[in-house]
């Protein structure tokens, strides 16, 4: 079973992929978040992993407008603890450190770690696993990468320092998704609560956002996340995302969303799934 | 009057701080948004010039988290439209361009432009204006840089081909922030309605968001952005941001604000002004 993702093998999605799937599966490396989605729509890849969203840094928005574009579902939901370790090269220690490579992302959430070593250069890298690979490739006892420990295990980098993100409760959250015709049969193992994704644009109208929300509000359908992106070429107009917890299928879902179609446009079910 | 701005001379931030104020200003380049921030609040400049939001592109979530994170006010606002152009040097044509150098979201906007040029290489660079004065200080007619005209007038560069973005309707709305001791005595000419930024926290309970935007809604105050950050440490809470239309001081606005600190933590004014 194809699962593409972005990023280096032993990236976190990678992680997530496992974590939702098992073991069983050949995860697909991909370069960017972009031909991951082209992947699943061609039906290269049966399914992909999507970071959506960091308990530090928010949303990653350039994947809701990719859920946006492309008409995909969604059919499972995970996420994970995010820890950062600094990895070199067998034989070196972090006092032979003079650069150290990871994602800016990354870099961002080590702040800490980063200021009380100002001796180490530090410098923006495409990938976390990535950066692994590199110094390994390198094999320079000078130079170090941030990233998790799957990365360290799979390159054979050596753990200098452990857990040196600045926030223990940094989390990233992830979706599975599937073309139409593949995500039909998904059935995963879940032990989450079901939620259901949908997205709307609404018209720069008083009132318009309170209303759409209304239709969940009044049937006590709790709202887990809401987040808007411009639409293109309409200044000041913006899609919405909102997840709600329940399934298209259940009675108060169902009318809520007939509801919704009454004073929001485009509204697009992405998928009812469960989280494992 | 020192207006500090991200970017160098000729970047789209200082054309709209001369929209805003005029100008008979000191325009300050500062490196990035923080430092900026920090001159405001230590006084070294009197406003700064905060892109927040574009109409491709989206919010600027890095600018959401400084004004959550210091205490500035809100003393006015302004939208400029984007235009950009690929800028050489003197002597260069279209056909002689091997490279080009961005900002890149700029580039994320002109990517037909790209497409259409595979011949040239795409390099990111931190600053439009800064890519500018990059080409103008190597001179090579091989290179090329993409931003506004602003740029090309300060640098002396020679504007090889105009308008070269996707979109025609690209918009970036600036706020104009100063300390409370500055903004005291502000008063712009505007001729737009009068808004107000607004800034809380919302508890992950059922109905929170529906009952904290009822407070506006039924008072007909129209709300013309939301937008919603992480809060560092509490995984999956999140502070809004909103922008509503009246001012504080008019009677439904300040019972909305008083209503809203029943149902919201740290409700915060960041200021009410007009749009220039």
């Amino acid at each position: 079973m194809k699962v593409a993702f972005q990023g280096e093998r032993g990236a976190f999605s990678e992680a997530a992929a496992f974590k939702i799937l098992g073991n069983d599966i050949s995860p697909i490396p991909c370069h960017d978040f972009k031909t991951m989605f082209t992947m699943v729509e061609t039906g290269k890849a049966k399914f992909a992993v999507v970071p959506i969203e960091n308990s530090l840094a928010g949303s990653v928005h350039a994947n809701f407008d990719l859920l946006i574009k492309h008409t995909l579902s969604i059919v499972g939901e995970t996420h994970l603890r995010i820890e950062h370790h600094l990895i070199g090269n067998p034989g070196s220690t972090l006092k032979k450190i003079k650069k150290v490579y990871s994602h800016p992302v990354a870099l961002a959430q080590c702040i800490h770690f980063l200021d009380l070593h100002p001796e180490i250069e530090v410098i923006s890298f495409y990938d976390t696993a990535g950066s692994v690979k590199e110094i390994r490739t390198s094999g320079k006892v000078s130079e170090a990468a941030i990233a998790g420990a799957s990365a360290a295990k799979i390159y054979k980098g050596k753990i200098l320092a452990r857990s040196i993100e600045d926030h223990k409760n940094n989390y990233t959250r992830f979706l599975l998704v599937s073309n139409s015709k593949n995500g039909k049969n998904v059935k995963l193992k879940g032990s989450g609560k079901s939620k259901t994704s949908i997205i709307f644009n609404l018209k720069n109208q008083s009132g318009a956002l309170f209303k759409a929300l209304g239709v969940f509000a009044s049937r006590d359908i709790d709202l887990t996340k809401i987040e808007s992106r411009p639409i293109q070429g309409r200044p000041w107009e913006y899609s919405f995302y909102v997840d709600i917890l329940g399934q298209v299928g259940a009675a108060p879902v169902d009318k809520a969303l007939k509801n919704l179609e009454e004073c929001a446009d485009n509204v697009r079910v992405l998928g009812s799934y469960i989280a494992v």
